[in-house]
C-alpha cells in the first residue's frame, strides 16, 4: 500500500515572527488563510488514502496540526521530542510504515514550497511510487526541473533513463548548495535538477540502507516503535544528520546495494523560506509595496508590510523604502529589506536579551 | 475661594498611536508609570485644597481620569460631550465654579507639559491668584520666560510692571505662533513670553468678559449649570474658538473693561507634543537610540523604539537609522524621525482608510 509522510518540522527562524519556536512556518495561516501543511495536505488528496498520510512534526506542535488537519486519522502524527534533523524524521516514519504494513512504500514530501501545478505533481509523484513498487531496491528522489541558478537548494546530476520509465533517470552525483558560478553551469548543462527533498521507498528498502549505513539509527528507530513508551528516551540518543548526507549520497555512488533515480517535476517551486519570496506572493500596491493585512501607508515604496497582529491592530508606514515591518501579537520587527538574511542573527539577540518566549 | 481646573481634552494625534481618540495624551502613564495628568494634579498639592480641584475632559475618558486621579472629590470631572476649543471649556469651567461660590477664583491649568521646578510653578501661580483677588477685573495669564526662539508658541508682549506686585506685567498684545526670524526678534528684544495658555480669574469676570464678547456663549454654558440634564443638546450648541481669541486677544487691546496681566514662570518647560520631545525623557543607549519598553537592536543607531504592547510583547529592529517605531496593542508605527511633523497626516489616513476605531 501507499503511504505519504509529510514532513512539518523546523523552527523557521528567517520568517520570524510569523514562524518562531512555537509555531513553525509550515503551520503559519499565510495564503488565504491556508497553511503550507495544509496546502501540502490538499496536494494529496486522491493520490494516496487519506487514513495512509501522516505527518512528523514537533510534538508540541501537534495539537496546531490536529487543528489544520482536522480529517488527519488518530495516530497519524508522529511527534518527535525535538527536532533531530532530516534522517531521524525519515527513519521512524520507515519504521512506522514497515510495522503496520511490511509491503508499505512510502512517499516523504515537504510542506516548505508553494507547489504548481497540483496535478503535475500529483503525476509526478504516482510515477515516483510506481518506480519504487517496480524496483524494490530504488531509493526515488523527487528533482525540480531548475528555473534559475540557485544557489540554495542541493543539485541531482541525472545519468541515463530507467528502462520503461521515460523521465525517470539514475542520479550519479548530489550536490550541496553551489556558489552562483557552478549554479549557473549546472543549468547550462541541462543535466542537473533541484533536490526537492522528497523521496519515495520501500520502508524495508530504507530501513535496511540504514541498516548497513547507521545500524544505529536503524536499531533504535525499530525500538522506538516496538515500545513506543521509550520514544523520549530513545529519540534523543539518534545521531543528528541528514538523509542525503546519511544514505542518498552515498548510495548515490554505490556505496550500498541500492539504486538511486529521480523522477523530474515540472513545477512551479515557490520557496517560501523568507520574507523576499513571501512577499513575491502577497498584494503589492502601487508603489511597490508588499502588503499583508490591515495596513495604511504614506510615502511609503518598495517595502514589505505583514500585519499579522489580528484584525483589531493596524500598521502605519510613512516615509519607508525597502523596509521590512511584521507585526505580531507577540512581536513586531522592524529592518530593511537588505538585511532579511540576518534576521536569524537578531533572532538569536532576542532569545538571549528578551528571553526564549520571545523568540 | 480659589479653584483649579485641569484642562485635560485634546486627542493627541501627534503622539499616536501611543495616545490616541480613546486616550488623550495627558493619560498617557508615560513616565514612571505617572501620566502628564497625574503629574499636573501633584503639582496643585499644597496650593489649593483638593475638593476644589476639577479636571475638565472629555466625557469617554472620565473614567480614565478617576482611575489616575482617585482622590479627586465626586462631581469635580467636568466630561464635555465632545472637544469644543479651548473657550468652551473655559466658559463651563467659569460657570460651574461660579454656581459654587461666587466669589470663587479659578486657575485654569494645562496638563500637557512637564515642567520643573514644582515650587517655582506654584509660587507663580499663588502670585496669580493673589493677583486675581486683589483686582477683580483682571484677566490673569502666565506666561513662561522663553529660552529658544520656539515657534510653536503663542507669544505675550509684556508692558509696564503693575503697582505692588513684582514681575507682573499688563500685556499689551497676545502674538500667534511666530515665524523663526520674528521668534528670534521676539527673544532677543526681552519682551516677551511664551503664552502657557494657563489663566487665573474670577469665575464672575471670566462670564462678564463673555457677556460683553459672546454673549450667547455666556447664556448657555449658565444653562448648562442651571439644568445639567441638557448638556448634550446645549453643549453641542457652543461655538468652537479658542481662548485667546475669544477673550484675551480682543481684551488686550482694550475692547472690554478687563485688564489682562501676566505672571511670569521661570520654568523649564518640557512640551511632550510629540515623539522628538517625548524622546529626550527616554533611556538611551551607546548607538543613540531611545528606548522605552522590551527592545532588542541591531546595528540600529539614532531611533525611537517605543513598545507600549505589554510585557508579553517585544520589539525587535536591525539596520535602522533614523528611524521612530512605536507598538501598541491597537497599532504599528513606523516612519522616519524626520517625518514626525507629519503624524497627524498618517493617522487621518488611518482614519478614512482603516477606520476611526483604529485612530
Amino acid at each position: 500500500m501507499r503511504y505519504v509522510v509529510i514532513m512539518a518540522g523546523g523552527s523557521g527562524t528567517r520568517l520570524w515572527p510569523l514562524s518562531r519556536q512555537g509555531r513553525p512556518k509550515q503551520l503559519l495561516e499565510m495564503l488565504d488563510g491556508k497553511s503550507l501543511l495544509r496546502l501540502a495536505y490538499e496536494r494529496l488528496i486522491g493520490l494516496v488514502d487519506e487514513d495512509r498520510i501522516l505527518v512528523c512534526t514537533g510534538r508540541a506542535h501537534a495539537d496546531d496540526v490536529r487543528a489544520q488537519l482536522p480529517e488527519l486519522a488518530e495516530g497519524n502524527i508522529l511527534g518527535e521530542p525535538e527536532g533531530r534533523d532530516s534522517l531521524n524524521a525519515v527513519a521512524w516514519s520507515a519504521a512506522v510504515v514497515a510495522d503496520r504494513d511490511p509491503e508499505g512504500v512510502v512517499a516523504m514530501v515537504t510542506a516548505d514550497h508553494i507547489i504548481e501545478p497540483v496535478d503535475e505533481f500529483q503525476r509526478s509523484l504516482a510515477t515516483a511510487f510506481e518506480v519504487a513498487e517496480a524496483r524494490p531496491n530504488s531509493l526515488v528522489t523527487l528533482g525540480v526541473v531548475p528555473t534559475s541558478p540557485h544557489t540554495g537548494y542541493g543539485y541531482l546530476h541525472r545519468a541515463d533513463e530507467l528502462d520503461g520509465f521515460p523521465g525517470v533517470h539514475r542520479i550519479s552525483e548530489f550536490k550541496e548548495k553551489p556558489a552562483l558560478d557552478v549554479a549557473q553551469a549546472y543549468l547550462d548543462s541541462g543535466e542537473y535538477w533541484w533536490n526537492a527533498g522528497m523521496f519515495v521507498w520501500r520502508a524495508t528498502t530504507l530501513l535496511g540502507q540504514l541498516d548497513q549505513l547507521l545500524p544505529e539509527t536503524a536499531r533504535t528507530v525499530r525500538e522506538i516503535v516496538a515500545d513506543p513508551q521509550r520514544l523520549d528516551e530513545l529519540f534523543l540518543t539518534l545521531q543528528k544528520i541528514s538523509v542525503d548526507y546519511a544514505v542518498m549520497e552515498p548510495a548515490s555512488v554505490g556505496r550500498t546495494d541500492a539504486e538511486v533515480v529521480s523522477v523530474g517535476l515540472h513545477i512551479d517551486w515557490q520557496d517560501v523560506g523568507g520574507f523576499l519570496s513571501l512577499a513575491e506572493m502577497l498584494t503589492h500596491d502601487e508603489h511597490g509595496n508588499a502588503i499583508d493585512g490591515r495596513t495604511v501607508t504614506l510615502d511609503t515604496s518598495g517595502s514589505v508590510l505583514v500585519n499579522a497582529a489580528g484584525p483589531d491592530h493596524v500598521v502605519a508606514a510613512m516615509g519607508l523604502e525597502g523596509c521590512l515591518v511584521v507585526a505580531t501579537g507577540s512581536a513586531t520587527l522592524v529592518t530593511r529589506l537588505g538585511d532579511t538574511e540576518r534576521i536569524r542573527e537578531l533572532v538569536d539577540l532576542v532569545r538571549t536579551q528578551a528571553g526564549a518566549r520571545y523568540a
